[in-house]
C-alpha cells in the first residue's frame, strides 16, 4: 500500500496543501491565500502538522513559484530568490516545514512538479522527456527527463527567453520588469491585458490579439523544441483555456519549424504533441505529492 | 585495461576515423574527405576493418553531422535525414559499418558526442549538465545530462532557434535555407562571410561585425541557459578561435540575462561558465570513442 505523503504547491496567490498518495486518493486539501511569508507559511505548517498528527506522513514535497534555490550545497537551499513578488524575496520555504514536520522534504519549481505529475499520471505518461509550459500570470516551463525533473545551474526559466519582436507589427514594449519583451513580457496574461487595455478573457475570439499571441507562443515553443527536443509538450495556464487558440498555436509551431525537424509529431501528429494538461489546475499540487514520493523513496508505490 | 574501440566523426568536409581508448591513447587515425556517400563510407569501412583485423574492436561510435535519425524503433535509425548537403539526404551510416564490423555500434550527433567527450575528458569534467555549442560552418549544440547525451523527439537543433533580429541595425536576411534569420542563419561563419562580403577570418578585430556577432551569440546562449539551465557551456568552432570575441560574448550574455538567473556563474564566474573546449577539434572523434565505450558497456574503464 502506498504510504501517505504531503504536497504543497506554493503559488503567488495561494498555497495549496494536500495529503494523499495519487490523484484519485487525495484525502485532505486546504487552500491558504498568499499574504505575508510569515502568515502563509505558518498556516501551511499548521495544516501539515495537524494532518500528520493523525496518520504520519512519509515525506513532503514543495512545488514553489520561483526563481528558487535548488542547490542542496547552498546556504539558501530551499528559498525563493529574486521573485518580483513584494515581500517574498529570499524567503526560506523548506526550513520551517522541515523543522516542524521532521520528515524528508523535496523542493522544486511548480512547473517541474507539474511536468512530473503529468508524466506520472497525466498527459505525458510513457514518454521519456516532457516539457510543461504554463501561460498565465507569467510564462514558466519545467522539464522531466527520464522520470526526473531537470535541474542544472539553477532551473529552467524558459519564460524569459528572447524572441523575434516585430515592433512595426507590435509596438508594445512588453511587461517583464527584468527583460521587457521576453516571452513572458510579450505573451503572458498581464502582457495581453496591458497591450489591449482589457483582461484577455474579455477579448473575443476574432480579436487580432489572438493572432499575435499564437505567433509568440509558437516561436517560444519552437525554441524549446530546438534546444531540448522533448517528446511531448504539455501546455497549460489560464491563457490556454481559450479553445480557439489551440489550432492556431499548433499550426504556427509547425510553420515556424519549417519542416527542418523530421518527425511526424511536428506534422500530422501535432495534436498529440502539444497537448493540454490531463490534471488541469491540480498538476502543481499533485506534482508536489510526486516530489514527496521521490524524496521518501516511495516512487515504486506511486501507482 | 580498457578495451580498444573505434570512433568515427562523420563531418561535412571529412570523416575522421580513430582507434583507441582515451585521448592519450589514440593508436591509429585516418582522415577521409567527404565526397559521395558510397565512396566515403567505403573508405571508413576499410579503415576500421583493417584495424580490427589486428586487434578486435569492442564497439564503434559514430558522431555524425545532422539532422540524423536517433530513434532505435525507426526503420531509418542510423541515417542522416534532411541535411542540405547535396547527395547526403537519407543516407544510412550505421548499417554498412555494423554489417562490416559485426560489433555494437553507437550513433549520435557530432555535437552530442563532443559534449560527451568534454564531459568525460575535457572542459566539463565534474558537472552534471553541459551544453556544447559549435559556431562554424553552422551552429549546432549537444547536451549531456547526468553523463548521457540527451535525445528526445529527435535531438537538439539549437542552432535553428529564432532570436530578436533588429533589421534597422542589421538588414541582412540570414543564410539558413530553412529559416532565413535563425541563429545559424545570422551568426554562423557563412552568415558572417555573406553579410560582410569577405571571409570572417579576414575581418579585423575592430570591425563592427564582431559587435553584432557577440550580440547574436549572447542572445542564443541566453536562451539555452533559460530553457535548460546547464551547469556549463563549452563553446567551440572556427568562429570562436577569435580571442577578442570571448570577453564580448561573456559580457553580453550576463547583460542579456539582466541578473534574473541567480548564480555567480552568470556574474563574476562567467569566465569559468562559458569556456572553450579542452579537446579542441578532437572533441568530435574522441566523443565517438566515448559513445563506443558506452555502447560496449566499457564506461567504467574509460578513465
Amino acid at each position: 500500500m502506498a504510504r501517505l505523503v504531503g504536497g504543497l504547491e506554493a503559488g503567488g496567490t495561494k498555497f495549496v496543501c494536500a495529503i494523499g498518495t495519487t490523484p484519485d486518493d487525495v484525502r485532505a486539501e486546504a487552500r491558504v491565500p498568499t499574504t505575508t511569508p510569515a502568515e502563509t507559511i505558518r498556516r501551511a505548517v499548521a495544516f501539515f502538522t495537524e494532518q500528520a498528527s493523525g496518520t504520519p506522513l512519509a515525506a513532503l514535497g514543495i512545488a514553489s513559484f520561483g526563481p528558487i534555490d535548488l542547490d542542496a550545497r547552498s546556504t539558501t537551499f530551499g528559498s525563493i530568490t529574486t521573485t518580483p513578488k513584494p515581500g517574498w524575496q529570499h524567503v526560506d520555504l523548506l526550513g520551517p516545514l522541515r523543522r516542524a514536520l521532521g520528515i524528508p522534504v523535496a523542493f522544486d519549481t511548480d512547473v517541474n512538479a507539474a511536468a512530473l505529475a503529468e508524466h506520472r499520471w497525466g498527459a505525458a505518461r510513457g514518454v521519456s522527456s516532457v516539457v510543461y509550459v504554463t501561460v498565465g500570470s507569467g510564462i514558466g516551463g519545467g522539464i522531466v527527463l527520464g522520470g526526473r525533473p531537470v535541474h542544472g545551474l539553477v532551473h529552467p526559466e524558459m519564460g524569459h527567453q528572447r524572441l523575434p519582436h516585430d515592433r512595426a507589427r507590435d509596438p508594445f514594449p512588453g511587461v517583464c520588469p527584468h527583460h521587457g519583451d521576453c516571452w513572458e513580457g510579450l505573451a503572458s496574461a498581464p502582457a495581453l491585458a496591458a497591450r489591449w487595455g482589457q483582461p484577455p478573457e474579455t477579448l473575443p475570439d476574432a480579436h487580432p490579439a489572438w493572432d499575435l499571441e499564437a505567433d509568440y507562443l509558437a516561436l517560444g515553443l519552437a525554441n524549446v523544441v530546438l534546444v531540448l527536443s522533448p517528446e511531448r509538450i504539455v501546455l497549460g495556464g489560464g491563457v490556454m483555456t481559450r479553445a480557439s487558440l489551440w489550432p492556431m498555436v499548433r499550426a504556427r509551431l509547425v510553420a515556424v519549424l519549417g519542416g527542418y525537424v523530421s518527425s511526424r509529431a511536428l506534422g500530422d501528429g501535432i495534436e498529440s504533441y502539444v497537448v493540454p494538461p490531463a490534471l488541469g489546475e491540480r498538476a502543481g499540487v499533485l506534482g508536489a505529492l510526486a516530489l514527496a514520493q521521490a524524496a521518501g523513496g516511495l516512487e515504486a508505490t506511486a501507482g
